[in-house]
């Protein structure tokens, strides 16, 4: 069972304790998260990352905003919880779950208004308790669901991190592949170191290695290649942003793997709760996608790699056009040939 | 006019002064090569690269070899010929130009055999030197009919580096920028950083904003990003081998950029000299690829940025079909449709 990446030590004036993630590979090390700036900041530089870690990570956030503080009367406590809302909402702008979950931690909150401020923060503590242990269900879920289009033996090509350092639990995408190997599935997982900042490398493989299943790590550039040399069954990957339509947001690069699965004639799949997808707009084209410093590109691995003052497109995400995913993996179940009604009809399942 | 990679100084017992790229973009520096051994150290570390640069490196390195030598006889000379010639072709496997500079050495050298050894060591120089001087025209030619495909303005992404610092001039790939810069064409240039070893952002941005030029830095698996926010015009490479029918291959990462382009209706270039065919093969399949070391990938930037003991899939070349490739731009025309009679039929002009 991987290490969990956000855990919660003690009641509802405790602190978040997660993983350092930008330290991985070289470092494996623990922080404890006190403050709500700490935990914009920790989101912000990707201490933690992965969609559905970020949300649970956000719940937290605004728990520890207001779970200390004194505030003279209910309305003091609302105003409090509506700021924090709005500044920890602008940690990261592409993953929906962030959002997600801030909304649902202040519905829950206010809707024990009646009971005093006390009630509002247990009930703000409660929710957030609630929506964490709810992704790690969730992720066992997924797990299964997967198995429905997994086959044994597979090699799998993963992009990104979307597994237990992303999640509350093992993982979305590499759920399906944690659930295989627990039910004695040959799998070897090729693994994208995928740049700027090499999740896939430094996360994915450290955490695949760290369970003992077979996994290689390739950069991104070279997967056209091995899918040509017939070595890749299906690719799954994770997801930051669902649209209604299927349009899915992750990663950069996802895109272009997505495209290289559809002329090799390979499976793509994506893996991702509920929560990931957002009903309230029509297509990718809506989704915002975060630009990131160009000192990523230039200067990500502590050593200068571009000439001084050149310009760099460093885009965090791109957007797969609903066409080119074989089936959503969701926790209620698989949307095959994703589109706003095959979305619709397995979502409202319960 | 971009600085020389490759300069002769001196006579037959001279050296070759080289700029050592794996220092670039953080230092620029030249080193003399007065041995073989240090002509095939320099060729297998990447201090020189690109095909037809490493072909002028083999012929001057084939030079190094025997000029300063002692040889009894002929037949001795003849001998040391072909220990160096085997011995520099063990250098890199993939690139053809390789091959070409060294056997048309040798048969040169051969050629003067029954004037004895001084002379053969002449004619060898003299080949080296005329290989060098060639190629200084074939890049200018390539340059130039480049422009048959060339808009104005242009937004060009490459990969990898088929420029300055690949060729005896200035380049092949970056000829076609170059010179239409020349000719007052507004061309922005977009460069794969390309993994692992960065040659388009170390390399390809370094020397195009060392001219001026404008150049924009992205990482390989941004392409897609890119190319669906309509923003290339269209994709030229370089090559390293290019089989009868067409099959190019070239830097890692370009076939995944060839799938791209065609994905998103984007023109996809090559540009090569005549010296980077081999007719010899069918196809692509029967292109030798070289694999390099894990660490280029683990350890790229002097910092491990994978866990240790994984697993590391890393070949420095891939194939890319004909049927992508929408014209071959080459020294004596342009190749469009590249299939089996139209190579044949450009590469036959004179």
């Amino acid at each position: 069972m991987p290490k969990p990446t956000i855990e919660w030590i003690g009641g509802v004036d405790g602190v978040a304790r997660i993983i350092d993630q930008t330290k991985l590979p070289v470092e494996f090390g623990f922080v404890d998260i006190s403050t709500a700036d700490e935990m914009f900041h920790a989101i912000k530089t990707l201490m933690i990352r992965g969609a559905p870690a970020i949300g649970v990570a956000a719940a937290y956030g605004m728990v520890l905003a207001v779970a200390r503080g004194e505030f003279a009367d209910a309305s003091s406590y609302e105003m409090a919880l509506a700021q924090a809302a709005v500044y920890l909402k602008s940690s990261r702008p592409t993953a929906v779950n962030l959002f997600w979950a801030i909304d649902r931690a202040v519905k829950a909150s206010l809707a024990a208004g009646s009971a005093g401020v006390s009630a509002m923060k247990q009930a703000l503590f409660d929710e957030a308790r609630l929506i964490h242990e709810e992704d790690r269900v969730v992720c066992r879920k997924i797990g299964q669901v997967g198995q429905e289009i997994l086959p044994d033996p597979a090699r799998v090509l993963t992009h990104c991190n979307a597994g237990a350092l992303a999640t509350a639990d093992y993982g979305t995408a590499l759920a399906v592949i944690y659930r295989a190997a627990e039910m004695g599935k040959t799998i070897s997982v090729y693994a994208d170191e995928t740049r700027p900042l090499l999740q896939g490398s430094r996360l994915t493989a450290w955490e695949l290695a760290d369970e003992g299943l077979d996994v290689t790590v390739l950069c991104d550039n070279m997967a056209a290649s091995l899918m040509r040399a017939g070595k890749v069954d299906l690719v799954i990957t994770g997801a930051d942003r669902i649209a209604a339509n299927g349009d899915t947001a992750n990663k950069i690069g996802t895109l272009g793997l997505a495209i290289l699965a559809c002329e090799f004639g390979i499976p793509f799949y994506v893996a991702a709760p509920a929560s990931t997808f957002d009903l309230d707009i029509l297509s990718g084209d809506e989704i915002p996608i975060e630009e990131r410093s160009p000192l990523e590109v230039t200067e990500g691995f502590g050593r200068r790699t571009a000439p001084h003052g050149v310009k760099v497109y460093n885009p965090a995400f791109d957007v797969t056009p609903a066409r080119l995913i074989t089936a959503i993996i969701t926790e209620r179940g698989l949307i095959r040939k994703p589109d706003r009604d095959s979305i619709a009809r397995v979502l409202h399942r319960r």
